[in-house]
């Protein structure tokens, strides 16, 4: 099953993903809801972010290429720090670079959407609790990063860095696909899922012992080597076998 | 103004207290609402946080004495971090310790809660963007902070670690308040807000120009000196002048 958010003439709708066609859902996908009957042109609608989350946690360092290109050594437990719902933007957004930015890169990354409530889940069930899969753009401003480990937050927390889309996927085997990101059509990160230090079951059932993870959360899995700067004019796309590809103008700030 | 919100009967209501009353509201704090008509004990009620916010944002390393306790230097801009909405607890709540936890530290703070959404707002606009302000306590598992500053995150994201209430003030000088947190009675933290680096208008227009800060939003101002651990059986409050007494219960995790 795709799943997609969309607006249309000023209201938000769910909707299901069938080749060019999306249908309608009356409900939302984190509770009851059924089909409306309406179909749309998928190509006519607004995309939004596929859920809104009531927070989104992020693993850092879990690519083995990634944490050999920044120096670090392949970390004992999952590393994690939170990005505010209010940087997300979809897959019809851009990028904004903020006026004061030095270098803004992208980090094409596998985004998991919870379904249920999950506290304290064990390895094996912990997949039950997802209900599906998408693309995420963990932006992050690197030159502030650098200068103290205090500012992690305040570099990844500007508003629309953390792009997501275009579609919540069910079916595909996190663990186990190729993730890419091109800049202006160049590839730059190409890896696949199954060269992280910690999977999907192990971070999920790490931060269910911390805390309690809800309905339409999202975590994400960590980016691959080839991070690099963006600029405003550039077109930043990342790609999941099975998902899609989530593609995003950066935009310089008004 | 005094606001606070509360469970009864399985129903979540916001209410105004006066006196030993709560006047029942119909609607939001954060929209429009109308006194129903309906009056409780506060005493018989349970209350619960006075918002669901979307984010927490948290202010570290702000009152001097604490900058010197912790051998660091005032920071030239606001250094800040988030806890996960997942983390709240009411003052009728307790504090759950981890079962994994070495030390597990109080710090009393001053909470802002946003009313009306706020980007790029000057420095001298920024109060009108406030509803109110509350006790907050931004519980942390010190002993995994002091081993490396990316496990910051973790630290302070445990379910029950953001206590928060009881009530929401509207009318009093952030900028200007004694602030004291007392462990089982005794007095260990007392400051007053005026010995802050950055004061209030400060750091709501240093944070909108990053991020979106949305109504219900909470956004902690740091702690005093005299930060210390906890262990279950404790009970901790944190007062603040001119909004009341946050206290709330320490308990081992089952």
């Amino acid at each position: 099953m795709k799943y997609a958010r969309f607006e249309h003439r000023d209201e938000e709708h769910y909707g299901i993903v069938e080749g060019e066609a999306l249908l309608e859902l009356d409900g939302s996908i984190l509770g009851d809801h059924e089909q409306t009957g309406i179909r749309y042109d998928l190509a006519a609608v607004k995309l939004l972010p596929p859920v809104v989350p009531g927070k989104i946690v992020c693993i850092g360092q879990n690519y083995l290429g990634h944490i050999e290109e920044i120096g670090a050594t392949p970390p004992q437990k999952p590393l994690f720090f939170l990005k505010p719902p209010s940087s997300l933007v979809g897959p019809s957004g851009d990028i904004i670079y903020p006026r004061t930015a030095v270098r803004v890169d992208y980090e094409g990354e596998l985004a998991v959407v919870i379904k249920k409530k999950m506290k304290e889940v064990p390895e094996v069930e912990a997949k039950e609790y997802v209900l599906g899969y998408s693309c995420f753009n963990d932006v992050t401003e690197r030159a502030l990063v650098a200068n103290d480990p205090f500012n992690l937050t305040l570099a990844k927390s500007f508003d629309t860095f953390s792009a997501f889309g275009p579609y919540i996927v069910t079916d595909i085997d996190p663990d186990n696909v190729r993730l890419k990101t091109y800049l202006n059509g160049e590839l730059k990160q190409d890896d696949n899922t199954r060269n992280c230090v910690f999977g999907v079951p192990q971070i999920l059932h790490y931060l269910s012992k911390c805390l309690t993870l809800y309905p339409g959360d999202i975590v994400t899995t960590g980016t691959p080597k080839g991070i690099a700067p963006m600029n405003p004019g550039d077109l930043v796309e990342v790609e999941i076998e099975g998902i899609g590809k989530l593609s995003n103008g950066v935009k310089a700030a008004k």
